[in-house]
């Protein structure tokens, strides 16, 4: 492998850019050619039967443009993939990005045979190759990106960056995220590999100023040895979501990105291992824990408040609590003696503190008593009420996230705000989230699943490191 | 105890209903009073400082009445909920509904007592009592409901019926299922427990002819011999999500109901010993479910096919399959056949069927020749497009929820859609989903558990009594 060769970064802030295969039909590819040719992004368009896309000029051979180019995205048929490859290098592309699927994922020899052609190309030059069987790249910060999506409002620039092997979960990622105001970094989708890895990708976000967290979601992984010394290296926390547990998964891996999974079991062991290495179970989790990672600092402790106007709730995060090894903080006589004269006779005022349908009344008050206990490290904020009592009361019920980000940020204990009901209470809360970074999420488990890793993260020697 | 006395259809059916506390303040009650109040249900609003509410005439107590009074429900202080018992009591009602928190769950010794009383006057007459501290009853096929619900367009008629402990949950089980078109034919909260218990309404539920699935939130348990053996003789399979399982979860239940959550491990036996009785993680597990067994039928073997837009949730589905002891189905040569003809070369054509973004093209054919292979007992649908793709092209995308509703109707076998996206997408699909009687999830492992506990159910005893 060539780890000497360019870096990674011509992918995500390249300054000229080919794409063959450009066209203006409603296909695969529409969205980003419009997007990039309309963009500041330095882009050409190449396609040998066309003679305007979109109103720009359209080249018949990469090699015509009288620019250099650095990057080329390919979407041309997988039979013409190999030509455009080799042009590319004569072109002396630095970076390519191969979307058409179609190769050694088919099980069909004569594919597979295309894309061993392209594999020793990318190792006798210098250019590096992402792909084939993916969607690329998307920068959030410059709001480059080589997938079929756009920018829209929804969309928040964050720390957290994926690394994903699959194009379509990739932009799935992305839409879920935006629809829960997770902001992105960089994301970037691997498909086949033929050169380009998550080693790569990890070592490249490691060093990347607007990357705190990274998220993976791995098949099959090519160099495992390399990819444990990198990660045994990582100062920043990295979640992995590994699919291919069983045999019946990992005989579908073999023909989804052409990738052996590997005995899961060692996964799992290599996982357990490194202190800053966390395996989740499906993607909400991943970016729910993600999230917090990025907006929360790490508890100093392991000794857990809960306030909530479900007492089940309550209840169910106890029980997450104690099967993660985390405490239940004993709260101070104080911060009890002062929730005594803001809370009604009937709520239960011990941790967990269950205010019922009373959380509308003096939630601030009593959320300031018991972060500021010394004796908590971190709070779980549920709020459980039925739309119809809020929207009947007109009472000024505020999802608080101004106030909590405040206590937050001062006391430095992070703070979750799990949030149940309709849509409507949800979106209340997720209004405000992004801007007061409050992390919101339906699943307690992933709340106190977040903690956990953050004590962790606290407590290991990486966190010096960072 | 008193099962011999009044059914607890007056709960849900009642001829005549006291409201005791009613009020026209913007309080717990508002909704309700002012619903039942407007509704056909013959209502009478009960509260000795005021002389009209919403127009209706007031009585000062219940006993004023002149009229027969079936179901007492209370919002009254919980200082003064034994006196509306005693009166209820001589009006001679056969149900009372105490909402009123404020009980054993305080720990407090002077309202524990209070509760106490009340549970001896349950016991020496022959009236039935729901709560205290709970919301009471919601009858959807009738509309009649004590807790503050509306009956808004969003809310459909189903078969799954919910008994749960605590009122704030019961109504964000309420909403929830709602925002995700799963319909609920009645629900119950019980509260502390005073008299009817889960024990009560199962015998109920088992019996009732609009509920055909049972879920159950539980946090303790008053009668357990009772109820093993009432769940041993259920014959429509029931759900059971159990909070508690941790020391300082089961602190936290007593609490909040009042109730002594036991040793988990014995439930967890229990519930693992019995055919139809399946324990579940969380609330959405549960109504996912209870969905499946709401609307599809039993499948006949365990054999799983999974036509998929993203390869990678293929797998993932896999992984899941695998692990619960079901099979990936082997489809039969002459349905690969049939699938070449209308697919792209690049796609995967195994089962799981990967057709990526060519899912669009030809769906209700490869449908119809996957579902009609005699190896396939059972469907698994991954719809993960995003939402960009599907905007631009205008093409005829079409969830195919009507497709999928008459080829599983004719050839019986279960059918569950998984759809990944933003809002856009989900929403997409739900709109027909509840006229096509196709479940609708966010969660695979929630589809493949569903399947598998639909087998389960199929090849117990159980199926074949009801």
């Amino acid at each position: 492998m060539s780890n000497q060769k360019t870096s990674m970064d011509v992918f995500f802030n390249p300054k000229s850019i080919a794409i063959v295969g450009a066209s203006e039909s409603f296909k695969f590819g529409y969205t980003m050619t419009n997007y990039l040719l309309s963009s500041e992004f330095k882009s050409y368009p190449v396609n040998n039967t066309k003679d305007f896309i979109f109103g720009h000029k359209v080249f018949k051979n990469i090699k015509d443009i009288p620019d250099d180019i650095e990057l080329v995205i390919i979407i041309v048929k997988n039979e013409s993939v190999l030509e455009v490859v080799k042009d590319s290098v004569q072109k002396g592309a630095k970076g390519i990005i191969i979307e058409t699927a179609g190769f050694s994922e088919t099980g069909i020899e004569e594919f597979s045979k295309i894309q061993k052609e392209i594999e020793i190309i990318a190792n006798e030059s210098n250019v590096r190759i992402i792909g084939p069987n993916c969607v690329g790249v998307t920068n959030f910060i410059n709001k480059f990106s080589t997938a079929d999506i756009d920018f829209d409002e929804s969309m928040e620039e964050g720390t957290i960056s994926v690394i994903a092997q699959s194009g379509v979960l990739g932009n799935i990622f992305i839409e879920w995220s935006a629809s829960q105001k997770i902001g992105f970094s960089k994301t970037v989708t691997l498909g086949n590999k033929i050169d380009v890895d998550e080693v790569d990708m990890l070592e490249y976000l490691e060093k990347d100023v607007n990357t705190n967290v990274i998220t993976v979601y791995l098949e099959g992984v090519k160099r495992g040895p390399k990819l444990i010394e990198v990660l045994k290296k990582m100062t920043k926390p990295v979640l992995i979501l590994k699919n291919g547990r069983s045999e019946i998964g990992s005989n579908a891996i073999r023909s989804h990105t052409g990738s052996i999974a590997g005995d899961d079991k060692i996964y799992d062991t290599i996982f357990k291992q490194y202190p800053g290495i966390y395996r989740v179970n499906n993607f909400y989790e991943m970016f729910d824990i993600a999230q917090v990672f990025a907006t929360q600092p790490l508890p100093k402790g392991k000794n857990i408040a809960i306030i909530t106007s479900s007492g089940s709730l309550g209840i169910l995060a106890c029980d997450e609590i104690e099967r993660l090894g985390l405490n239940l903080a004993v709260l101070d006589d104080s911060t009890i003696k002062k929730m005594k004269i803001l809370a009604p006779n009937w709520t239960s005022l011990k941790n967990p503190v269950d205010l019922g349908p009373s959380l509308f009344m003096n939630f601030n008050q009593i959320l300031d008593a018991v972060l500021n206990d010394k004796n908590v490290d971190a709070l779980l904020h549920i709020f459980a009420v039925p739309q119809k009592p809020i929207k009947t009361f007109s009472l000024p019920v505020k999802p608080h996230l101004r106030e909590l980000n405040k206590l937050s940020t001062k006391l430095e204990k992070p703070v979750i705000t799990c949030v149940f009901g309709s849509r409507w209470i949800v979106d209340y809360f997720l209004k405000d989230s992004y801007k007061y970074k409050i992390p919101i999420m339906a699943q307690i488990s992933h709340a106190i699943k977040a903690f956990k890793h953050m004590y962790d993260f606290g407590i290991s020697n990486k966190s010096n490191k960072s």
